[in-house]
């Protein structure tokens, strides 16, 4: 199997401001060789603290920050409450990446739409490098969702900020076509957030195995590296950031990584995988994973 | 069968902004006679990657734009995230349609509406030559839609931009009345976009014969001749594009492009039945397409 | 003496929509190899009809128009007034530069500065592909003259819209110090439009013998080749046009057009060199200017 | 002589908005023939009430207003306090030229500058079918002047409202150079405002005779009609209006008005030699400049 | 004599944005220990092309930022036109310091004033990490700059944009006060600059031998040494930069590095000593200056 070649930054459709943050996240923090491991902390929100009940220390946005230093993160991705309390202490030390939208899981998720509670203006002001907005794909609430994300792509161009899209497959016309997490709607999603001008885009692994309802062109065997190729492939010049989703089996989430940096992504987004465990164990695993990436330098590295 | 007319583009109602731009679309590029061809691609958004999964490579929007280059097309129509990445490359080579809507198609059609999320001063500040609206005539939401496309139409007049709207009927109203490409529904699609001021209409091919629950007039036997002739008077001035649709027989597209052209329309809009085929192959096709058009030059031209 | 490089237009600082219509004036009309020759005609607000006496048909506009087009130049400069009555009959065989500021010759140069009249938004709806700002380099005026020019600069990178100014050095204090067309002065001029913002500058050919009052680095001996030289090079990324100014004998104008393409120039901006002579004579000098410029095809061109 | 080709409002630059009220002008009132023949009202403001003084009747605007009824005037130019107070009880039986700036002749003319003191907003919502400026050409406030006329422009551009300008030459590097209605100024007024965006101009007619001071180009022996003919022609596609200006002999009146007419004006506005005669004597002077006017039908008539 | 503390970046007052850009320029380039110097680039605007003659590879930005790389610079400070156009090529690689204000010296300073000719806006769209404003202290001109500071001072608040004032003594009234590196004059421009809201001040080094015309405070003898000092507590929070000027003698210039740094400077902001040599010369003399730097560790660093 052949590798897949990685994206990096070099293309003059990211104008200078988005090449100056894109460039400082993947070439002067972390590996710096051009891939990315993300701290995603939004669980809080997006799950209440129950995610947090078997290491309560990691209900300390502190030492969320903390291990994201320690473990040479490449960025953290928080909501604009944590980061007006808490990204002073650590100004400049770990790229932030202000997370624009959010919302409960209390309510049904069938017309899911993740509501805005901050701005691009908002992160220009913390001195975050990108803006994050999740996107319910397939959601019937897609209107308002295309225009919230309308008015962030635009303000993230004018002011040179990337645009990181958590796109997520959604809502009950998914859940009839082979869930979120089935290939076809892993596949869709990230082109949907590549095609409506995601700089990165977050996505889950594609599970080729889920075909219950899905089109017709997944309907076939694929392997899991010839499903998360097609997905690399499709968010063409979007670099492509792998979620960990719920904490899994250690060897399962490294091959997963892998596989992913096989195919040509940026890297990854962890989250429970990496804190929802003791202090050092998490040191110890994003050892790991950086061992993997540090094999897959990407472009546009300085003199590149 | 007496041809009728064609269009052209010299009147005054269009002002300066769009005729310059016009002129550039229809007699500085492609076969440079005020016909068009044009190749669109938001099929990654519309339908997802499985439209490219017979023919992998149609996933780069370069490869696309490439075609669109050696083809000689008149422009290609694709959605802001492609644009901001990949237009830099080729700027100006190839007239650049920039759509402004778009949608998945996982949710559910019976209230069809395709939101916005760039605008026309997004397709000025990358140097697009048209913008592209989609109309879901007689969907249950006409109310958001009519406003959407109204707005696009007052910036487009502003910033002298050629408005062309996808017409597409579509909506439970519709399928009860003979589906989404009777004779009744595309006439009527071709006349809405014509009274709410495009500039040029993207049609599909009427279909006469479907005529169960079509109004009164349309319970006729008319030939395909006849209704395209009809749809293109229903347009008036506003230039009719005919659209490809799904790949089908070249024979059958050869022929409904002779009927179109003999019609009056201005051209053809011809996406998977362009690319869905080897590179070499396209490029006959395309050959072949504007070996017809080359037959029937249009108003407007220099010195006209 | 080695031939300077020409700029080109590939720098990732311009943008789709700049790049998109400079490629259009560049590469799609005129000689299409990079090189330009433009025809300014705003002598009538600048000067008053007076420059028209002498072949009186130059007053009417549609003849510098049709001018343009038979003599293949790259644009035609004009003001908003003439645009708005006479574009649209030739909309888009020619580009437009809409000039933006302008004044009579009336009141006294000492405080010189050009007021805008037109804004890039009116080039925008006119279907223009650049904007001129004529820019007075030295005079007290400059406070205002830096604050009109940079809405207009804003609104160009905005826009997408490409930059010409026109930098003229005027006022008492360049009076005083070698003049308008000294060295030094021209020097000066072709920097500080590169250093504002400037797309591309127009300059009057520098006159290294002025030496009265200068700045001690040009009290040398410098050729008129060396002094053109300097001033392209001052220009840096900014593209080059060396203005006609008054008519004078053809063999000096040639002349400094070989030395001002050799240097690295882009063009000529030659307005009463041109259409102050009988019809056909202009078209003959215009060849004649053509016939230097198509041995320096610049970079930039397609497929470059 | 070769008399010269009137320019008629079929030029598309007009836009629909522009056209339909010139039409209303032009060929709904007066004549109906293409030409105009408007009164000027603005003297209450300009020189104070001392020009009604021989004839107090006419400080009366309702006087004024049925002046212009009953002589078939094609327009009367108001200020916007007689427009709100009159207007009503003739509104729509004669158009109305909304006078946007006005100032009064106490102060000194050496910088003149005519401030703004209504809006093209107030004319649309008046039913006015044109607004008035008074442009001072050459004037060392040009800079503030350029920038109101700039405004009137674009808002006129914007509601379709066509703009005449009377253009002025005044200040003293004028007075210095041949003087307000030299030959050289009136060449130079008409053009200003041509190049600056007026549908129509007012000028006074030249004097080829006060050459002190004036450029070179005029510097020779030129008849009256050779004058005129230069102005019209300078004028280009603006529409010429013949003033007045202050009372003088009926013979040279009539005589300058066959010349204007002859040269290709569009026709006269004439406020003192009209109104400051008795009643019965203005409708009868009217009646012969109609009856010169009646030899000179414009292009743009309906069906033309 | 006691060496002053260095003051860092630590203070509340500086909002996350501005602490998280200064971090950058101060902790993560350079020396990496709350020092810098940065490399001013402005006289191409300021002094025109001269300034380039002795070694004209220089008047190429491209050449100068290189240098800032390869000198291991905090940052290079240059105007929009050339950020425009140079910086996305090395875009991250060496913090961007947009100077928004700049004027030619072609006319009399005696009024000195900085015109505006970019925004904070722009500083933000290029992913630069400060802004620069020039602040002729002492100039008449004092209201206008004042208001231009205001607007600059609450943009960069509002962005958490850092905000570096060149403070410049200038005008008659200080010619007449003891010159323009006065100790009087640089120390009042230091505490103007605090005062008005800057967070880097650049001064000129302090010459407490001019006396002539100061006031009585400043008539004393004092030592290099204490005038920088005065000047450093005289700026309090606002972090100094002191400035080379003109290339002067190598030994002296490190001298004054040495006292300003024992004064508690934050470091340099050297142009023509640096690039006015060839280019090792540079670079050797960029590593002395670093040698002394390096014994001057400040307060802000990461851990602190």
């Amino acid at each position: 199997m052949k590798r897949q070649p990685g994206k990096g930054i070099n293309g003059a459709g990211l104008g200078p401001g988005k090449k100056t943050r894109l460039n400082r996240i993947l070439h002067q923090h972390g590996l710096r060789n051009g891939t990315a491991i993300f701290l995603p902390y939004d669980h809080g929100l997006e799950h209440g603290p129950r995610d947090f009940f078997d290491n309560p220390v990691v209900s300390d946005p502190a030492y969320i920050i903390r291990l994201a230093l320690e473990g040479g993160f490449n960025g953290i991705a928080i909501q604009i409450g944590l980061a007006e309390k808490f990204y002073w202490d650590y100004a400049g030390e770990v790229p932030l990446i202000l997370k624009l939208n959010g919302k409960t899981d209390i309510p049904s998720d069938a017309e899911a739409l993740s509501p805005l509670h901050a701005s691009v203006a908002d992160a220009v002001r913390l001195g975050a490098d990108a803006v994050g907005y999740t996107l319910y794909v397939g959601s019937p609430a897609q209107e308002t969702d295309f225009r919230q994300l309308r008015q962030v792509r635009e303000d993230a161009q004018r002011f040179g900020m990337p645009l990181i899209v958590w796109a997520y497959p959604r809502g009950a016309a998914i859940e009839a076509k082979g869930g979120r997490d089935s290939f076809y709607a892993v596949d869709y999603a990230a082109r949907t957030a590549s095609e409506l001008g995601a700089d990165m885009v977050k996505v889950n692994f594609p599970h080729p195995e889920k075909v219950s309802g899905v089109k017709d062109a997944y309907q076939h065997e694929f392997s899991p590296q010839q499903a998360i190729n097609a997905v690399v492939r499709s968010a063409n010049r979007t670099l492509v950031l792998v979620s960990g989703g719920e904490k899994a089996g250690d060897e399962a989430m490294l091959e997963k990584t892998r596989q992913s940096m096989e195919a040509g992504a940026t890297g990854l987004i962890f989250g429970r995988n990496v804190w929802q465990r003791e202090h050092d164990e998490s040191i110890r695993f994003v050892a790991r994973l950086q061992e993997i990436l540090s094999k897959y330098p990407q472009a546009g590295a300085p003199g590149a």
